[in-house]
């Protein structure tokens, strides 16, 4: 690859760019409040004005956006990719969105004469700033083919997935089980907690055993502390669930703990705790508690 | 130490038994099926006709028992421990029990002149006969300074968790987390299945992201095979949720995931899976989908 | 009023025509599959070949159809109502759709320069043939006189909710207490049997007491018979509680009871109950019940 | 009959031993705070300081205790029905107990020579005061039938339930109903009113429909005032659902809108509504109302 635009330079987006840009691949960045883009610059990003000026003789255009009504805006509003003189013959959309919104992407951006892969990534910020991403790519192969160079930059590893839409099931897959297990250290936790339990005791035997992960590694500092400020913020993390508990229902998919998990998000959100990461349930799950 | 007792030589007692007579610890051994403590024989170990009698002389008493009635049984009844002449002054129950049984055993055990040490453990067969597991202890320092070199030969760290009773709120602690994570694995893997993943792949992104983990790798063969065969019994991680929820309900503590996973542990041994793994739960999910 | 298109004559709108019919109004009426609306010939109904031509010269054309697309189609459509030449100064939706979809239409109905009343109505067959219905009206007071005779043909009471949308937030309020009372008759009849005790007696005591009401009484007969012909049919409940949840999601309303009933009901819609009265989320019960 | 002691003379108690003596039959007294006992004086009731001295020469011996300690006390204690020179024949629980203590209570009552009947009663004070109880008799038939004119004077209904323990049950199964339409009852009101609807038109929407019941006109005047005196205090109704899941769990019983209201019940215990009625889960859904 030669050149790409990158569609959207927020907190994962913007050291995604990085390591594209550092693998040699030429980046046009664009990003809704231009500050966040132009900090590329010194990357070696080119700035755009508009997503289709960005879009303007680029391989392909990569969105990394906030949802479905981004996505929209960034691909076929005005100024939108799909409004440039020649658009480039491949979409790629990494951005969280449910799987039936990138079935019905993948038409409308073939009715454009393009080709959609639909790529959303495993993993927050440090795997992004560290290149080693996992992405969850879907679509024709030969457009996945084509854009390996740039995922190869953002990401350890390229799992294909299946048709367009089956990136974006598997991001809900891997949301739903993340949203579960930390929901479930915070269960455990609070309940130890009240028990007489020392959290520094506690997080010691979950990291000794069957159950350490990188995900429990991360958030132990904020069970320690007390302080959940955002990796991943809560209010991501409830929008995704709503994605998620869509796809499940649709799919005919029970999803109890699913359920449990997107209920005490939403609380949690009640309590004014949206903007912390989304450990921060445990705060909800406080504030259930039974004193009596 | 020199000797003690191991009064329970199942599937978890006879690997960690072997591990303490390897260490060079004399090990009487009893088991309610005589067999079970005859395979140790060739380890090095003495077999006893009763309780009482593996006790006598040893330095502690060892128990890795199916719950609160068995260890009342091996403690307290006809030939057990404190039947014997010279009851050992030490107590160890390894047994998973609920906290506030083991509070009620430190009592109890105190009252005829002994010590309890609670220490439960952490990791199932791989972990106990790799000498590996992690240890729960509770009670008084010097009781547990005692027994630490048996400890040492079992595991691969003591975790000092308080006073009688905490060792076992540990157990829960990490065995409702336990719960909940392979709740989710099920949870996310059936949801994608019903999407149209491919195990495969979702086996590779879930052990390629934040949560992998060595229960999550564990499992794979059986997400991959259908078959769920008992590393831990169904049946044990129902009755465990059992003493959970009633420890969570008595601290206080809410456990909304952990009633979810709960409900779907029932229902699978309901469907006749009491004797698989605890995975099987998949199962259960799979009996409520909605093919409508 | 002198005159009214019916849209929708199915189980619910075929009786409520009749009432309509039987007060002196006069009644088009059109259905999707015209024999319906052919029946009501013989109780003098006009029968319409289109919305179109039903809502001709009416003062009011009333929706009683299975949600918004057919809504949408029977308003919006080609000879559709705002096809006809004179479309009505007033539509009433009385079919049951979630309330941003009411406030919605309101806007679309303005643009064209009539009137929305959202009214959906509070009971099902037997009040519906009774005309002892509840109509839950909501939108401006004028227009809501303006078709209160239909409405009193209909109902035996009209409760004004507020601004266009209020209406079908009650119709959520209303079926999500029908839900969770019913699933909790299911949940306490099928315990109760589990402890041995007889339907019959079971029943006496639900009926002589504190929750004793017209609900229980109607499906009294379907627990003591285990067949579960569809008053309501289960799909349909289904369908609603998919709007409901929604609504609260949207209101930021915690469902916990509502959940619980929904995932019940998609279980037992998996089962293949769907077109069974939705009390037949008891045999879901059943097929999670804990036989080990 | 001519005279029965009546053991727990409090909120239930009183009134039920009040019409028992205006039937004509002699009542002798006792309560664990004598005042209430001495209240009953002006009715014509002897008043007893001890259990035993109640019992002495009484046909039968009624309990309408707090729980099982509290039975256990008054039966088997120091000054106990069964420390009486001559205990009743027969002795009667009223109170609210799990069907397993029932079992085991008729057994640790028949080997003392005295038959049990297992007989709780559904409806509260209104009905208590009434003699409008609906009285939930297990045990065997001769017995009853020798209390059937007790029972006459207490309720409007005695429903024959079976064996000892029965009765037991059968209040379970009342009482999962009654927590579960409660807690719809608060579910719906708090959604309603999140999506802006008037209190006063949704209750009117409630009593006009197919769920219009005793409990919700009963709990109407406190969702207007948001006050909640107690009818049915918080408290009592949870330490009833530990019972009933409790019995749910035994019996192999799925209980899931039990479980979610169990979880309402204690979080409002937490916020200190425990003395508040149980209809008070409403202040726990909205402190988990999500706002953001």
């Amino acid at each position: 690859m030669r050149k790409i635009a990158f569609l959207g330079t927020g907190i994962m987006g913007a050291p995604m760019a990085r390591n594209v840009l550092a693998s040699g691949i030429a980046v046009a960045a664009w990003n809704r409040s231009a500050v966040k883009a132009q900090a590329l610059e010194e990357d070696g990003a080119t700035v755009a004005a508009s997503p289709a000026s960005a879009a303007s003789g680029a391989e392909a255009a990569v969105c990394m956006l906030t949802g479905p009504e981004a996505v929209d805006a960034v691909l076929f509003g005005a100024e939108g990719v799909f409004s440039a003189a020649a658009p480039p013959p491949i979409v790629v959309n990494m951005s969280t969105v449910p799987p039936d919104y990138s079935r019905a992407l993948a038409a409308r951006v073939g009715e454009r004469g393009a080709t959609l892969v639909d790529a959303p990534v495993s993993g927050s910020l440090k795997p992004a700033i560290d290149g080693q991403l996992v992405i969850l790519a879907s679509g024709p192969e030969g457009a996945i083919d084509a854009v390996e160079p740039a995922f190869a930059a953002m990401g350890k590893k390229t799992v294909r997935c299946g048709d367009a839409g089956a990136g974006s099931a598997m991001k809900m897959m891997i949301n739903l089980l993340l949203a579960v297990c930390m929901g479930g250290m915070a269960e455990a936790v609070h309940m130890g907690r009240r028990c007489g339990l020392s959290t520094e005791a506690m997080l010691d035997v979950i990291l000794s055993g069957a159950v350490a992960c990188k995900l429990f590694e991360l958030k132990a500092p904020m069970f320690r502390s007390g302080e959940f400020p955002p990796q991943f913020p809560l209010k991501h993390m409830l929008k995704d669930m709503r994605f998620i508990l869509r796809t499940a229902d649709e799919a005919g998919a029970p999803a109890p703990a699913g359920h449990a998990a997107f209920q005490l998000l939403r609380q949690a959100a009640g309590m004014g705790l949206a903007d912390n990461d989304f450990a921060a349930t445990f705060e909800a799950l406080a504030a259930r508690a039974d004193r009596d």
